[in-house]
């Protein structure tokens, strides 16, 4: 039988079903999408291919869904560390955000973000930031697979005047991204606090209408709950409830603050959970409890957050950070396995995003988003097993190929859609500018 | 002026003094040594190099420091993960160690480090294994620095039968490596568990006769200070100090477990403590008080402990886990900088070990231990600040070029004193053996 494209590889973790790791297997590939796992021997007896990969060294994953990213912010990476959050936010974020950020800013930063995305094994991003009709055109262009937040605030921002406006700017956009097979779409209110209980309720009945799901910052600091419940007598995640949000179409990201009973209830709602744990962890805003909550059933996805509270998009790093953290901080050394960790870097955020019947794990129909990274350096040898070499000291340099929808977008390291000293130059233009900030 | 070798760089950070950062200088090598930092301009004036590296995209630091490695244990990563600690040691690490650990197992598996470690920056180690002299001889062999533990145990291993046989092995071992250039000894009880008062109170002596160093695992985990107040109505540290080991020849590894008053007291024996993050966490430890201790004056260094509990040599992820485990464990996000990071990795290792009149610092007169790093990678994009994308950005792999005492160890990612193929080969040799285990 013809197909398309046949990967043989060393080893194959589809992550589902969970904890299988194949041995010499090839994943065959047509039309974009997976049409069979099986042995190498009896994969060449059943298929021609146009295309064979052989990858004798290489793991082979699903992409790496990073579920929360402002990817234009990489335009600011470095710009400000290691300093206080309100004094970060307030005297460096912000202002340069809001002398800077425009269509042009949002369209380098996202390809540059897309550029690091790819060389790390990240085939698909949930982005909230400004000018999301950007963001969205520039994934369509360099092939990479989105999920677009129709950003909402209550107050003025370059997007957008008010909650009436992002609203409406929310609805045209999705209408006009609809049939774009890579893209998908969230509400995404910024957070509890800057967004009131009317636009809320309106985004939840169009939510609703559209079959859509919402992305929203919540109990990300301490400071954050404490104000909440001092104005209002309760928690935004509370006040979320009395909303209606908290359903099994809501994505909280951070969350780390939170009690056992937050847990139980929480797991109660079916809403998801995106941690972030490098951000969390640098802009000192408390420990997500990831143990607990997986515990609890409630399905945990993974982050990089936006380049300037990161400061990368490195996806196995994160998962690294992920795991080991979870372990430090629940002191249990068996907490979040390195699979685990891999499924909440893929399945768990293809669940956050709706997705799951499509991406998130290497089986037959589900499409053809698929990483290998290759195990032949020193720093991963020996591998008695490849799933620890992965998670527990792999780089993002050892990516070697990437494939969304099954179009290579990554060949032997060199990218195919976006031009490396293109990009240089742009973000050289942007720290111009900025600099004199 | 004709020298041997000079380094034209984009960025110089010479962490001595602190916080400075040179851009489009030179480094000056001579006979080993750095003789000058100057701006490129005048330098190319004033000297004739017979050789000329030009570094223009990169920031040269100096060689990172590795405080804490068990480098033959590279060979066992991966073999058994995610596992509560004692069913981890006593149930795989332990068992496997007495099986297979010789003198082959440690050359092929400090080899193997030695390649990771300098392919990811690093320039000296700090180790601490059986058959400790085989690891200096490989170190040696290959031109990397190192501070080689005279290991010593209560009971009988691979390496000794008793107490006596430890001390005298170590006292052989470090006569006959007085005069190595590149190696350095440490006396290396193990742990306060480990190794009783009288061979503690015969090594300070003899320790002391030598002017050596002392470096010990110490309060790594609740358990061990609660079965020694338990045993011994005194924690390990009270103790060491009751024996007299807590001084400033004294390397503290760990000290997950400290009270404010146990920091105040160690602060005041002016030992040193080697912090190992990635470790800590993933045998769920405790968390190392860094931001606390580094306040009350103690001089923390970095180490990534052994591959089976990490599972990698990488300075530059422990730099950015230690920088950003350090704020969330304070709650403070300007805790532990990026320049305190890299001093920690750098010249604070360098004061732990003696060692900072010679190396840890790009100050004129030391030993040219020097390491590039490329920053014009998509990943490190723009670079607003080179010390930011060094610590919170860049990967091991953006790691170009590595000097020891001025010879070139890493020349344009290339090892020149190590062949990977034949690691690689000899590590599947010792894969194979272990497997069946």
């Amino acid at each position: 039988m013809q197909v398309d494209l046949l990967i043989q590889a060393r080893w194959i973790i589809p992550v589902e079903p969970a904890g299988v790791i194949h041995e010499n297997h090839s994943l065959v590939v047509d039309d974009g999408k997976i049409i069979n796992l099986l042995d190498t021997a009896s994969a060449m007896q059943k298929y021609q291919p146009r295309a064979l990969e052989t990858l004798d060294q290489h793991v082979l994953i699903p992409g790496l869904i990073n579920c929360h990213t402002h990817a234009a912010m990489s335009l600011l990476s470095g710009i400000a560390d290691d300093l206080p959050l309100m004094d970060w936010l307030q005297n460096h974020i912000w202002p340069a955000e809001q002398k800077w950020v425009s269509e042009s800013f949002v369209r380098d930063g996202t390809d540059l973000a897309i550029a690091e995305m790819l060389r790390g094994g990240t085939t698909c991003f949930n982005d909230m930031y400004f000018f999301p009709d950007i963001a969205a055109q520039q994934a369509v262009e360099h092939g990479i697979r989105a999920n677009i937040g129709l950003i909402v605030f209550d107050f003025p921002t370059v997007w957008a005047e008010n909650a009436e406006a992002y609203l409406s700017k929310a609805l045209a956009l999705h209408e006009r991204l609809r049939h774009e097979h890579l893209i998908s779409t969230s509400f995404a209110p910024h957070a509890p606090y800057t967004v009131s209980d009317e636009p809320l309720r309106k985004m939840l009945t169009f939510a609703d209408e559209l079959d859509s799901t919402i992305h929203m910052h919540v109990h990300e600091t301490r400071h954050e709950v404490d104000e909440q419940l001092q104005k209002n007598g309760q928690t935004p995640l509370q006040r979320l409830h009395e909303l209606g949000l908290l359903t099994p179409s809501f994505m909280a990201v951070h969350m780390t603050q939170l009690s056992a009973d937050d847990i139980r209830f929480y797991a109660e709602t079916g809403g998801h959970i995106v941690h972030c744990p490098e951000s969390n962890l640098k802009l000192a805003s408390g420990f997500c409890p990831v143990a607990a909550c997986l515990e609890a059933g409630i399905n945990v996805a993974l982050g990089t957050d936006g380049a300037a509270s990161n400061n990368d998009q490195d996806m196995l790093a994160e998962m690294r950070v992920a795991a080991l953290l979870a372990k430090g901080v629940s002191g249990n050394a068996s907490a979040v396995s390195a699979m685990q960790a891999l499924q909440m870097a893929t399945l768990n955020g293809a669940k956050a995003l709706g997705l799951d019947d499509k991406i998130g794990s290497l089986l037959v129909g589900k499409a053809a988003d698929v990483v290998a990274i290759d195990l032949s350096d020193v720093e991963t040898q020996p591998v008695f097993n490849p799933l620890a070499q992965l998670v527990y000291a792999a780089s993002r340099h050892q990516v070697s190929d990437v494939w969304v929808a099954g179009k290579r977008l990554l060949n032997k390291r060199q990218l195919t859609t976006l031009d490396l000293q293109d990009l240089r130059q742009r973000a050289a233009v942007w720290q111009q500018r900025l600099a004199g900030f």
